[in-house]
């Protein structure tokens, strides 16, 4: 089992104040809840925000599952840097003498690993993974490249954890750039600002900044060291709870990372560029309560006028 | 692997028009697909028109995402019924070392799997599954029971299928009534009329019967007579494609399962009875497509006006 990661104290209470007031719900798994009413219309109404953002870019919308063929994980060298964090899907093969003996001990919570063998499938680490082959399966990009708003798609980490702004399970809204180097890193910056507009204006005290990737083992320190010497990760931070602000927005540039695992081809047949923006709508919505309260009745007019309308 | 169930002819023509028409994307693997945008468009509406249906009944919104701690599939008893279906999730657990190999043998995409180990996490089978727990967690339930719109969520059921109709991961829109037997039982039949209704108002020409679960195995034979005998299952069936009509709409009424499982207690200390029923909301799309034409701006002005209004 991945290490557990005990919450700060402040990270605690958030957790104990978010489950009483019925905004999370336990599942008896850490980083695993379900939402209530309340919850839910918050992170719709964050969902919605973001697609009023981007409609004037006209952006495709395009909606994937919350798994993956494994296939994909594997061409995108995913297991490379994040190890540690990502979850296949098993599933059963056998006989009825060996449901029987997989059920006997299921019935005792005892271990019925054996009986599971790997699928061609994994959960998605992150919510653009399926946009990439998706379109590199239309053929050559267009000139300009390619917009798409992949929605707020289900996302897994295996990270659990006792701070309520890091789940295992979690909305990802992302927003994905495909095109020629200079149009994708414009695009990336524009949409920097328009991030922190967006939830500056939410009454979220943000501040964006170079950032890093967890990534796994020593060589990751390489990794990490190098992405943010070429900047190509960027965050959106708010101050939540435990010793650091939490990123609630980030800003991938990949390069050609994903344009050479698919063979994402410009028009004029060079490898196109990617690059993509997650807003992590738990997190945005953890921290407008931890800002603003847990009565959205009492939040600010002017942070509801943003969310609902006048 | 699980077997793969070849599609009959006019499913593989109607899955090629899907994909053609942009409506669904292919991933690679059968039963696992993008949606487009007039796709989702749909299917939200589809999603909308059971919430305003619902709405007089005053249902509570939860939601769940879509893994489940696996110690309440164990505790329901899901891997005497269904171990061909499920998914559980394994993760990574080693050092650097095993990082590597790991990685390698995935590059090359070879066998991985022993790198992998089982998590306390499994796939949401059925979106009703982790609203028992959450509804048992507040202790006895009061008088008149409790009615949940438990939204439309992604299941996982591990059957890769030709059919398009037949989804690994698809939304199951789904109601949940927990009370006392008899309003229940009422719920679930003045349920069947208004799921009959609503389908038959999109032009689609449905059907309602008793059904059986696709229960595992030679016992399974025997659950599945039992569950007929007591007219425990109802589906709401359109032909699609195929040799037979495919259900779109399913009603469980689950008597003391759940309630025992989980501790579901009445008002009165008695176990409580629950029952649910869940929209195959792809299912229901597709047939819209199949019956209508695959463009909606042409469809019956009646079923534009029952989806988006007038």
């Amino acid at each position: 089992m991945a290490e557990f990661r005990a919450a700060a104290p402040d990270q605690a209470e958030l957790l104990g104040e978010l489950l009483e007031a019925g905004l999370l719900i336990a599942s008896g798994v850490p980083g695993i809840y379900g939402r209530g009413e309340t919850f839910e219309e918050v992170r719709r109404a964050v969902d919605d925000l973001v697609t009023r953002t981007a409609a004037p870019d006209a952006a495709e919308q395009l909606r994937f599952p919350p798994v993956l063929p494994r296939h994909q994980l594997e061409t995108v060298g995913y297991l490379k840097s994040f190890p540690h964090l990502a979850g296949t899907i098993f599933s059963f093969e056998g006989g009825e003498d060996e449901a029987l003996e997989q059920q006997e001990r299921a019935d005792r919570h005892e271990d019925w690993s054996q009986f599971q063998h790997m699928t061609d499938l994994v959960l998605v680490p992150a919510a653009c993974y399926p946009v990439y082959p998706a379109i590199a399966s239309r053929g050559p990009l267009p000139e300009g490249g390619k917009f798409v708003d992949a929605g707020g798609a289900y996302c897994f980490r295996h990270e659990p954890s006792g701070d309520p702004a890091r789940l295992q399970m979690f909305h990802q809204r992302e927003l994905v750039r495909i095109g020629e180097p200079d149009a994708v890193a414009s695009w990336r910056d524009s949409w920097r600002d328009r991030a922190l507009t967006l939830l500056g204006r939410l009454g979220l005290d943000v501040a964006s900044d170079v950032a890093s990737d967890p990534f796994f083992g020593r060589s990751g320190k390489l990794l990490a060291r190098s992405q943010r010497a070429q900047s190509l990760k960027f965050e959106v931070s708010v101050q939540i709870a435990g010793p650091e602000p939490t990123a609630v927005a980030s800003f991938n540039y990949h390069e050609e990372h994903f344009g050479e695992a698919f063979g994402l081809e410009l028009f004029d047949g060079r490898v196109a560029h990617t690059a993509c923006l997650g807003f992590g709508l738990e997190r945005i919505v953890i921290a407008l309560f931890r800002t603003h309260g847990l009565l959205v009745e009492e939040w600010p007019a002017e942070v509801r006028t943003e969310l609902w309308g006048s």
